[in-house]
This record gives structure tokens, C-alpha cells and sequence, in this order.
């Protein structure tokens, strides 16, 4: 029997459960799942046989120390933050590990140690990062193989509400954690290259500088600009490449509805709102707006944001209920970023039965043979229900099939790795097809910049 | 003889020293500047027999402290920074200390010990903060006495060119640090209260939130707020007060135009522009623009900021050669921020014998005998050439009125102080208008919140 601890019972964690249970019987796998709230692991285990639960408070270094050292390989569904410790013990014990999550500087630095002990702590290996990963790396490599030289690289993932729910003006639900949403695209400007010249774009501005996406079957997209994409040249060996861009997809309308948000002020996460105990949802709205004596909270919003009387974005606003002077914020010490964060749970939870959805679009453009091509990838992953989630499935099955192949020995990257070698992704994509998640490719002539777009 | 020690040759210290010669006679003081540049301290000594010139590297602490000893009184006219380790000493050696500088929180930390030995440490006795303590508590102590209760307090200050060398089309030059006229606002939304609403402005909102002040023979000024004015409710003694609001003056369209760099992102000072040093003014321009294969960087900037062919918006930048492709920033490692200043410190540095002025302007509402009143306060002070710059009189006439009265005893509030009590503002606000620094009041009812200016 090999034996396979997980820790944290997370969002992901009951598919990556469920594929390893029912590997059990062939793989020899019996399978632990830690998590502070027994109650939550002893959902996961499903009453199977091979699959146990136990109670474990991370912090407690003795306890969790005793767990890694009975596992040959574990898989942390940790909030990154936590999951250095997890990561020293591994290597001081000999395990082999597995997270979703990006390399920290902390991670990094237990390289050349778990090289040493022949030792693979694979990271960034859920959906983004990772399908991503692997799935650029796929065409990259062909592209490069067959003597290409790639001169564009953008690529996009957004996760979404699946079209049959897709319900309200928004065109957007929450279907992971709401806080990321809220205050993404901050902590610098954003920075990419465009056929060879260095571009910025500061936060007030990246809602405003979207570009369009088609996808087959699914319409249109926009994306806006990641924070840093420079850092992928040399992740994906990308060097001297004229084009780079990485995005985040939504439906067409969400970011420049979103911008009214960044423009007043709410998505702040830096300061706490005075008594955000029992400020109305009205008088948060008030408290970005300059003072009037006479006008309302409504004139003034379409003033200082120039909305006419006929505009969707006023309806878009509405629709969240912003005006309301009865409910509160009723959150101690909350930033704006938090109190527009609980506004929109109001709305934009997911309802039981609803579904989500991931969509991600690569765009690859090379050079081969004097001629310019291009080829567009692209992957939509629809949730089935209210555990089997488009992201869980997608962050849970990569994270799962990398730990067996760990365990089996056929991958054998030493050290801190990211997907994106092929020893790695191409096995785990072609699995990753049996359970729905598949890129359709096209390819054009090189269309390379698109004027009309950006 | 009393010995004064002058730590830093800045650009404020002349007048400062001026005031001190011409004193020294008939108040017995020798004087000594400091300064890690001999030739600076020398030429501020005007060869007068009671100066003295001496080179000091203030980092050596063995020759800080040294000349610390030697003296009854210092003045730190160092970077805000570097004044901790003047202050440590003097708290040691027993010497009293004057700075024009913020307290910072290590400099209250002080205050224990420097009331423990009966040492006055005085902060913030510049202009602003300075004059604007003084003149305003002047006003509120008044108010208060008489009875009244204070319902509102605005306070705004502003550093621009003299009325007869005001030629550009931003109606501003650089009178003193262009840094930090490039960086201000950053760092947090600027908060504040009007009519007991707490009223939020993120940074990139800031310069379109303005209001207009009328300085009678002046003409009309605008303001921005200041980052945090929230402080001076328990600085002034304010604690209920419904309207609070601290800004910074600019000639009217400053602001409008500013907003342009700011929307921009030009001036992030968080990261690094690549190959800032080859970086033409154009290509730093075209970094924050979309690519085209075809537009023009002029285009692209019109369509961005909506500018319209007419617009005096387009002219303003025009002046500023923005779109030169020829002068190149020429700055390694250069911010964004850092690259805007080097482009304006072309257009707006002051030419030989051109002068700078101060405004300040303050409103009190207050309530007496059942009835709303408004006082409004205005300063005005003109430089009077290179030397005698409008800031370095309103910085250094108020530290070296200071200091004096606190050799001479007259000033006995001990401990890390700011100049908010009678005692320490009467005689200084009094002597200051000697040299031309003198508040001209209003009163009329209440006005208090113009619907129409904010």
C-alpha cells in the first residue's frame, strides 16, 4: 500500500479524493485527509474503505510532522501561505509533495535540498496556474520542435458562471473565492510587451483597456491585463519573443461596469471605513461621493461617474442593490474592498445547482519556414453540479493525476517544479481529456496585433 | 555668549541665519552651520564675526555629538529623516532642539525623557506644517474663549510662482521640492469629514475632486485634499467638529491638467521603466499608450485622455515637449514618477531671479449665541528674489523666531512640541508680521458647505 496524505478539505479537495479512490484498488493507495474540521474530511472519505479522516491543526508542528512522516507523498490544498511549513517538513522527512499553488521565494529556496534527497514538490499545478502551464508548453514545444520561432504569446483564463446560469446584468457569479475577485489587478501596475515595446497600465486604468475574445459555441469574452506577464518569458523560454500578454477573461461588459467600482474608491483594501459595523449599503455608496446638502445619493453617483439616464451601467448597479439604506455592511473594521465584497455575495453567490465555468484562450504566434502562422487554443470546462465544479474539477484532477505519477515514478523532475516540462504535461493532459477537459485548436495566418482590439 | 548650532545648508537656512546675524549682537550668539559641504555652510556666514562655518558628515556621531555639546540650542534643518539622531543626542546631552519636520513617532517617543530634563524639542514650525498650526489655533483659541463652539475647519496651503513670473499654462513652477509635488497624494485615499459624513477620495480621483477659494488682489485658487485630515480633530482640539478638510492650493486648472499624469500612470513611483536611461520623452509617453502598427502616439493620447482637437488640455502638454523623440529621460532605473519630473524640471524649474509665493487660506464656522458664523483667513507672502524665497522666509523666520525665544526662556513648554499653544504662536504670528507674514480676516455668516464648489 502507498499511502497518500492530503491536507486541507478545501473547494478541490472532494474531486482529487474522488479520483484516488477510485485508483485505490488498482494503485494500492490508502488515502488520509487532515483538514482542522474532522467533520469536513469525513465528508471527503465517502465511507470508503481506503480513505480515512483525522483531525489536524496545522500549526500543531508535532502532530503535523507525525502524519507527513507516515505518507510517501503528500498533497497540500492548503491557502498557499501555509504550505512552506508542510513543504520543510516534506523535505526533512524525504516525502515527495504536490500543491496548486504559486512557487513562493520560501518554496524556491528548498530546491537544491529536495534535488539532493531526489525529491519532486511539484507546485502550480492546478488550473491557473497549470492547465495553463501545461497547455502553453504543449504548443510551445511543437511550435519550437518543428523549428518555429515564436514571436506572440498572450493567453487568458477566466472562471465564470456557466451559460444556463448565467442570469443576471453582470453576466458574473462568484464560483471561487470572492476576496481575489474584489481586489484583483492591485499591487502595481500592470506590465507586459507588445510587439517589442514595454506597456503599463496602472489599476484605475486596467478595467478600461480590454480586448475581445471569440470562442466557438460560447460568444464573446473580453480580457483585461494581468499584473506581471514579463515574469513568463523565461518561466515558458520565451526570451526574445515581440509579444506577451496574460489576461483575465470575463463576459463582454463586466470590466467596464466593474471600473465604476474602482473609480470611486471601494475596492480599497488599505484603510478601514468608520463604523463599518452599521453602515448602510447606501451610505457606503455616500461615503466616495462628495457632500450635498440637497442631492440625492443617486444624482450624485450618475454625475461623478457620468451616467445618462439611459445607461445599462446604472442598471448594472441597481441590480446589486448599492442604493439600499437598510441593510449594513455589518462587518468590524472592514476595508472598502471588504464591504463591497460582502454587497456583492448578496448577489453573486452561486445558488445550490448552479453551475460554473472555465474558459481559457491561448493565442501562439511563430515564424517557420519565412512564413508567419498562428494558432489559437482554447478549453471550456463546464461544472456538473454543486460539488463536481468546473473549478474543482479542473484545479482537483491535474493536482491528482501528478501525485500518482509521483508515486509511480514517472515523473522524475527533482526538486521545486512547475509543469512545464513534457515528461510532466503530456501525460497529464491526455488524461485530463478523458474527464472533459480538452483544447480545440485553430490555425490562421499570423494575425499577430489586432488594431481593432486593444 | 549662547552657541547655535545649525545642522544643513539647505535652501531654507539663509534666511534662517540672516535672522541670526542680524540678532547676534544684541542677544549675544555665536552661531555655527554645519553641513557635509563646507563651501555651502561657509557662504551663509556672510563673513560675519559671530558665525562660523564647520564641515560635518552627521552619520560620523562622534563629531555629531561633539558639536552637539558645544552648543545651547540646535537647529536641524536636515531631510525630515535624519533629525532622530540629532534629537537622541540632545535629549543626552541636555540641549534644546528646533526642526520644521512632521514629529515622526520616533521623535515622540522622546517626549518622556526630554520633559524629564526640561528640554523643549519643537517640531513642526515651518510653514506647513508650521504658520498654518499657528495662524489657525490663533483663531480657534479666539473663538473658543469668546464662547464659541467650532463647527467647521478648512485649511489650505499652497507653494507656486509670484503672480509676475506665473507665464506658463499650468500657472505653476517648482518653488521646492519637485518630488514631492510629483508623488503627492500617493499612499492612501485622502479622508476627511463634511457635515459629520466621512468623505473617502482614492488617489486617482483626487485631482478631479476640487474646490475653488477666492484670495482677495489674488484672484481665484483650487484645491485638492490632503491625504489625511482626519488627525487634526485631536492635533487642534476639534473632536466634534461636523466639516474637517485639509487641502493643497493650485492655480484653477492645475488640478484638471495634473490628472492627465496621474490617469496615466505617470506618476507610480512602485517600479522600474526598462531602459529608462536611452527612454525618449515620446517612447515614455507611448508606454502607457496601446500599441498601434499605425497611430500615432499623439492620437493614441488624445483618444485615451479625451482630449478634443480645441481642448487648452492638449497645449498644456505640448508645452511640456512630451512628444519629443529626441530628449531622452537619462535616468538609470528610473520610476515613472521619477521620468515625469525630469520632463517637467525642464519647463518648471525657476530661472534666475524669479519669484515664489505662498498662499495660505483657513475657514472657521463656529456657532455663538445661537448664531452660525464663518471667519475666513488669508496669507500671502511674495519671495523677494533667489534668496529670499517666499518658502525659505516662511520656514526659516518662524524656526529661528523659535529657537531665540527658546534660549531666551520664553518659550517653557517642555517635551516634543508643536507650535499649537498661545504661549508658543502669539509672540512668533506677532514678530512674523514684521517681515511681511500676516493673516488678513473676514468674517461673514456661515457659509459653511458651497454646494456648488465641491
Amino acid at each position: 500500500m502507498r499511502h497518500i496524505l492530503i491536507i486541507g478539505a478545501g473547494k478541490s479537495t472532494g474531486v482529487l479524493v474522488d479520483y484516488l479512490i477510485k485508483k485505490a484498488e488498482k494503485e494500492h493507495l490508502k488515502i488520509t485527509i487532515a483538514d482542522k474540521s474532522i467533520e469536513a474530511a469525513t465528508k471527503l472519505t465517502q465511507d470508503n474503505q481506503n480513505a480515512a479522516a483525522i483531525e489536524l491543526d496545522i500549526f500543531n508542528a508535532q502532530a503535523r510532522k507525525e502524519q507527513i512522516k507516515a505518507a510517501d507523498i503528500v498533497i497540500s490544498m492548503l491557502p498557499a501561505r501555509f504550505h512552506i511549513e508542510v513543504a520543510k517538513d516534506c523535505v526533512e522527512m524525504g516525502k515527495n509533495m504536490v500543491t496548486a499553488s504559486y512557487v513562493s521565494p520560501e518554496m524556491k529556496a528548498l530546491d537544491a535540498q529536495a534535488k539532493e534527497k531526489k525529491l519532486v514538490l511539484m507546485n502550480e499545478i492546478g488550473v491557473d496556474p497549470g492547465i495553463d502551464h501545461m497547455s502553453a508548453m504543449q504548443v510551445i514545444d511543437r511550435i519550437k520542435n518543428k523549428g518555429g520561432k515564436m514571436i506572440l504569446f498572450e493567453s487568458f483564463t477566466g472562471g465564470l458562471v456557466a451559460p444556463e446560469d448565467d442570469n443576471n446584468l453582470w453576466n458574473y457569479k462568484f464560483t471561487w473565492n470572492p476576496r481575489n475577485v474584489v481586489v484583483a489587478g492591485q499591487g502595481g501596475a500592470a506590465k507586459f510587451i507588445q510587439e517589442h515595446k514595454y506597456k503599463y497600465i496602472p489599476y484605475h486604468r486596467l478595467f478600461r483597456r480590454t480586448e475581445f475574445l471569440e470562442v466557438d459555441d460560447y460568444g464573446r469574452f473580453e480580457a483585461y491585463a494581468n499584473r506581471n506577464s514579463l515574469q513568463y518569458r523565461e518561466i515558458y523560454g520565451l526570451d526574445d519573443i515581440a509579444t506577451l500578454y496574460r489576461g483575465t477573461m470575463r463576459r463582454v461588459g463586466f470590466s467596464k461596469a466593474w471600473n465604476m467600482f474602482v473609480q470611486l474608491g471601494m475596492t480599497d483594501d488599505s484603510y478601514i471605513l468608520d463604523d463599518s459595523m452599521n453602515m448602510t449599503y447606501r451610505e457606503f455608496v455616500n461615503s466616495f461621493l462628495p457632500y450635498s446638502p440637497t442631492d440625492s445619493v443617486e444624482l450624485k453617483m450618475r454625475h461623478e461617474l457620468k451616467i445618462d439616464q439611459d445607461d445599462i451601467m446604472w442598471e448594472k448597479l441597481a441590480e446589486l442593490d448599492l442604493f439600499n439604506n437598510q441593510k449594513t455592511i455589518g462587518i468590524q473594521e472592514a476595508t472598502p474592498a471588504m464591504a463591497l465584497q460582502k454587497i456583492l455575495e448578496d448577489s453573486w453567490t452561486l445558488k445550490e445547482g448552479e453551475k460554473d465555468m472555465i474558459v481559457m484562450y491561448h493565442k501562439f504566434g511563430y515564424e517557420i519556414d519565412g512564413e508567419k502562422k498562428q494558432i489559437d487554443s482554447t478549453m471550456v470546462c463546464l461544472g456538473d453540479g454543486d460539488h463536481q465544479t468546473a473549478m474543482a474539477k479542473t484545479v482537483g484532477l491535474p493536482v491528482a493525476i501528478a501525485a500518482l505519477a509521483i508515486l509511480n515514478g514517472t515523473i522524475k523532475s527533482y526538486g521545486v517544479q512547475i509543469p512545464i516540462s513534457k515528461e510532466i504535461y503530456e501525460p497529464i493532459l491526455e488524461e485530463l481529456e478523458e474527464y472533459g477537459i480538452r483544447f480545440r485548436e485553430s490555425k490562421t495566418p499570423y494575425l499577430g496585433y489586432n488594431a481593432l482590439h486593444r
